[in-house]
């Protein structure tokens, strides 16, 4: 079968788009593991729409299983393959098709990378608000189909908030074109949603309209030190209440977090010394306004005993000072043996005590390392680095046990921002009901009857 | 059938619950038509979720049509029913559930009336952002169902953005419980997003929560006179990079429109000349900054001629006497014989040549009274007031094609707020291709194969 398709394929595409054979240890398999060559039957790297309609009617029709690639940078396996998955890269269809500046809007193909829309738009005295560390691999397809945040939800929302059109080519090649720019379009099913956020496992997106916002003046930050998280949840209200409309980042760390950024062998020193509880770095964006009602706020805020300490941050080099102690994580995973990492969310008020528990918990197993939780706590979503003498895999399905465990009963999310993929299958039903589920399946069946799409992700067939 | 089913709907809720027979005629069918009976096999009123299942768990079984009441304010025949379809009225579902003040989410059943979710809101010093003409009578369910907009979308978005879990009954009576207070949560596909706008064709909401968000503390508007509608859009865009982050309504009139709204028999007076050719009202919600900001830029626009004319409003009476003149549309339909209303949507920078063309076209057609056109232009959603000397279909019909023909070509919307309904399933294709309208009905006969959920919203089921 899979000789057929090949066949079948080179009648469709150039020799230029297809790799085969010997030729595909040359392709790395993940963004981390360079050297660990790909296992595929082949590789097509469709240059157009029509192009990917053609490839998945072959696969369909040859009921051979479909793996999609972008950047290749996804943490749950999506993007693993067996010799028998065809491998539909989009790396080919990276084009900028349009870019409107006056509807605030770029059209882009799917294989785009999102270093390339934010420059694109910067260009245009625009702001594409989408970020991440891996901006310069992450293809626009990829980030859809993951729903990807990053360290401005608060303001700007998640990738879904930031699609407005959508075109998906579906498992039996049919073509779903609905590259709109409309903010507000009731007129039937919202399908877009539909593949957002369904890891490729619905249908392949081959280009999308994505919102682009005006670019604020001003950008102003703060590092405060807190005793209890009681009032990390106070003061996040307040800041929302007073900075009104310009909040675009609330992070928090707990303290031996903020102690190994902040200390050496990391680079930048602490603005605020070891003696809170909790450090809580905020980032505004807007108008000039920011500065003064900014200073005002925080010094009110000490004086009311709200907050223990606060520095402010303006000027480029304060603020990069001040993010690279929250954005660089390599710190905490160079103190980390086998480092595990955790990427959940809850209701904020929450993630406090949630917090206590599983560090409690943690601290009961011997081969535990050091524990850093630290995230985006203005969503909710907080990660967590596990250090272990071990990789053993039952202490990692320990760890799971415990960090997994304790978000049932309070409605937490295994997956905040990373999706399910392959690696994380085992707890989807820690966050969704069977019935749930088996809505999902019967949505799968009814859009790839064939289960020929990213075969196993989030979900097996049955 | 339908005996056979109102015998087992009675074995399963208190007589309190049904109304049959004779009594239907107290219930009128619309809130607009109070005078017109309703047509039903009969209404049932379930007060619990577990009601709901098993009315559906019935009606599927027996395969009998159900069509969901909440509000009845639906504006495109949605509520409509036939004597062989059962009523499922929400009325009694409208209990507040919960409101958690720190998180700044409420849980509502989907009866609760959109005003006793503000009011409750406001009791906790909150605001739940969603507002329209309808308040005081549309219910929560329908409002998810429909995904309602109305006039903040540019700052807190449609009703899509304002919903963080739903509960939900599928045609076959199973209970999808997904009522999580997550920002973030990529676990698998976003069900809700499937019945959000769905306008109860895939199943009936039952519960919601919705994201409550801090009550600005300072409103500041302005209205303002401008010669092109390019100027509008340059103008739109410089209001949001200076306001950053506070704008939260951009409305725009034309001169006509600006004028039959402006003078008697309307209330209020104008507070600009007749002498522009566009009028635009926007809003900033924020902190006191605003005032001063707004001021300063005003003033700056004038002197450098990108607008001819401006008056901000910021007491409490300036507000009101500004907003009257652009939410009461009776003065419109009170100078319209026959008054045909619309609501569309397309790419803002768009709306001014589409405008003209519509104008122009109706105006060749003899039996064409005053046009007004006017609405959210920085959503890109625009409502027109046609006014007709007679009733006649056939100029009904002239219309439609004059207002839809126009949006095809341009990615235009049909419908941007009201839905299709059973009202413009004939103009749906005008919006959505072939293979959009194909993937909603496989998706409508995966949730409701036996097609009993509102049946022939949106399209017809074959």
């Amino acid at each position: 079968m899979g000789t057929d398709l090949v066949t079948e394929l080179k009648s469709i595409l150039p020799a230029s788009q297809l790799i085969t054979g010997k030729d595909l240890q040359d392709r790395y398999a993940h963004i981390w593991e360079m050297d660990r060559p790909i296992e595929a039957m082949a590789i097509a790297m469709p240059k157009s729409t029509a192009e990917v309609a053609g490839i998945l009617k072959c696969c369909y029709r040859n009921e051979v299983t479909v793996v999609v690639h972008g950047g290749l940078t996804n943490l749950v396996g999506s993007t693993r393959s067996t010799p028998s998955d065809l491998i539909v890269s989009m790396e080919k269809m990276n084009a900028i098709l349009e870019l409107d500046q006056n509807a605030r809007n770029i059209t882009v193909q799917a294989g785009v990378i999102l270093e390339s829309v934010q420059d694109a738009a910067a260009e245009a005295d625009l702001l594409f608000p989408l970020n991440f560390g891996a901006k310069g691999s992450a293809q626009i397809g990829g980030i859809i189909a993951s729903n990807a945040g990053g360290l401005r939800v608060i303001k700007y929302g998640m990738t879904r908030d930031l699609v407005m059109g959508l075109e998906v080519v579906l498992a039996d090649g049919t073509v779903i074109n609905s590259l709109k720019k409309l903010v507000k379009n009731n007129t039937g099913y919202d399908l877009k949603q539909l593949f957002i956020g369904s890891e490729g496992t619905l249908g392949i997106v081959t280009a999308a309209v994505l919102k682009l916002v005006e670019k604020p003046s001003f950008r102003g930050s703060a590092l405060v030190g807190l005793d209890s998280y009681d009032q990390v949840i106070q003061f996040f209200r307040r800041v929302d209440i007073n900075m009104a409309g310009a909040l675009s980042a609330f992070e928090i760390m707990w303290l031996e977090t903020y102690r190994a950024l902040s200390s050496p062998p990391s680079t930048p020193k602490a603005p605020l010394p070891y003696t809170y509880n909790f450090y809580v770095l905020f980032e505004c964006m807007g108008g000039s306004w920011i500065k003064d009602t900014l200073e005002e706020f925080l010094i009110e805020e000490v004086e009311k005993d709200r907050i223990r300490d606060a520095m402010p941050a303006f000027t480029q080099a304060e603020l990069d000072w001040f993010w690279m102690i929250r954005e660089d994580v390599g710190p905490m995973t160079g103190l980390c043996k086998n480092a595990q990492q955790f990427d959940i969310s809850m209701s904020p008020p929450l993630i406090g005590e949630y917090v206590q528990k599983v560090l409690s918990d943690l601290s009961d197993i011997d081969e535990i390392g050091p524990v850093f939780p630290f995230g985006h706590v203005g969503d909710g979503n907080i990660h967590l680095i596990v250090g272990k003498q071990t990789d053993d895999n039952s202490l990692t399905q320990r760890v799971n046990e415990v960090v997994y465990g304790h978000l049932q009963g309070i409605e937490g999310s295994v997956s905040a921002e990373h999706g399910i993929g392959l690696d994380k299958r085992a707890y989807l039903s820690y966050s969704r009901s069977p019935q749930e589920i088996a809505l999902m399946r019967s949505i799968k069946k009814a859009l790839d009857p064939r289960g020929i799409l990213n075969p196993g992700r989030i979900f097996a067939l049955d």
